[in-house]
């Protein structure tokens, strides 16, 4: 049985489709370290009246999910450099009804270009043009990547990204090559496309690391191909369960490892 | 470890000091009846907000306490008799975003009165004219009371009280009678007037029954001299449970026994 109690602190997520994976995540890791916490996602139909709510209820944190995350950006106090970078917002901290908006898409990417190693002196492909494509370029420009090319189906918002980053945008691959090729389209991700391979098979085989965005499944079509030719990935699951403990951390303020990482996503994970 | 999760509907209480009694109550009864309900206590600074904050998270319902009891009035969509008679609110449910209003506060003692089998042709006795004096008053009025009288120090609120339900105000104690005594002031309560008797023996050994509203403790000195003066009681905790009970009904659409609004108020008492 849940004791709750009236002094727990509430985290909530706004999102137009709630998932429980933030529910989990996060009251799995506020069960293990004994926090005074719960966890909660919402949706809403007026993000100015849940963002209101969310000071006059004293809520601490709020992860912010698509639809809102642009939305949210007029309605908070200070934008940190995360989220003021690409303009987007998925993390709220309520500091005494001050509300301070990040980003740990962009700070989840950025660090594990770092822990991966990846090579800025690579040329990056990647594929994609929405929210967290934004994230991802940002990323790569911010770890020092000068060679790095979108390829969108959807040409205007191609290269409004690319250019934005001083970066180009292509339409279609271009061939195989020694790169770091990177996914952030639903290609692969659970539902009409899962079976579908991001990259072919050519373009993998030649690559140097191979980066799915993808989280669910862990293992995608374009992740499986990479590590049966042996080459270095970085996974979508590894994001998602990166940029919570990101989140965990600045609504708790208590350091996570990564063990703890892996248990609350693998937790988080069971559906 | 609670297993919490996204589809949990939340239920939340807005006062100005928020205790842990109707926490532990609601999230007892949900665990005991298997709802996927959480319930959690806040405070606030900004009413507006909150209550905007409730519909646009979809917060399902929301127990009011002071000083917020007449504040929510104007921000609600619907308000029922029990709230609108005395102008105070305790309880808002929310469906679908429109909210409507009531008072269990009064639903309890006029239940309680109809309970106890309590003479509508005695005379009565009121002690205090604060926000919970109104629910009494008026309960007492409902249930066809003609002889009442308000005892009240601060005559501005005590005669207005009386007035506005055609009974009369006095400043200090008649006489003992064969009255039906009932105190609404925080005489006999835990803290500073714990120890006083909110009605003199002599009163209470007159008194054909003898009803204190102060909730903790469960036995004040003002019920431990009537039961040993052998009258029939109404006690606070009663009415606080009671209260509770219409609530969580409200909130759930579930009804409970006597027994088990008996077991949550032992649980929620448990501090």
């Amino acid at each position: 049985m849940p004791i709750l109690n009236k002094d727990m602190t509430l985290c909530i997520s706004l999102s137009g489709r709630p998932s429980n994976l933030g529910t989990r995540f996060h009251n799995y890791l506020y069960d293990e370290l004994g926090l005074n916490f719960i966890y909660k996602a919402f949706t809403t139909d007026d993000i100015e009246g849940a963002i209101r709510g969310v000071r006059a209820l004293g809520i601490r944190g709020c992860s912010v999910s698509m639809p809102f995350k642009e939305a949210v950006i007029p309605l908070v106090d200070v934008i940190e450099e995360s989220a003021a970078a690409i303009e987007s917002v998925n993390t709220i901290v309520n500091d005494g009804g001050t509300l301070t908006a990040s980003n740990t898409d962009y700070e989840a990417v950025a660090q594990l270009l770092a822990e991966h190693a990846v090579d800025p002196a690579l040329p990056v492909f990647v594929r994609g043009s929405g929210g967290m494509a934004k994230a991802v370029v940002a990323a790569f420009r911010g770890a020092g990547f000068d060679d790095l090319t979108v390829i969108a189906r959807n040409r205007a918002a191609g290269v409004a990204l690319a250019e934005k980053y001083g970066y180009r945008c292509v339409e279609s691959d271009p061939g195989p090559t020694e790169a770091v090729i990177v996914n952030v389209t639903p290609l692969g991700m659970n539902g009409t496309d899962a079976a579908v391979l991001a990259f072919d098979r050519a373009h993998v085989d030649a690559a140097h690391t191979v980066f799915d965005v993808v989280a669910f499944p862990a293992e995608t079509p374009l992740i499986l191909a990479a590590r049966a030719a042996g080459k270095p990935v970085i996974t979508g699951a590894e994001v998602i369960a990166l940029q919570a403990a990101r989140q965990f951390e600045r609504y708790t303020g208590v350091a996570i490892t990564p063990d703890q990482v892996a248990r609350a996503s693998a937790f988080s994970r069971e559906v």
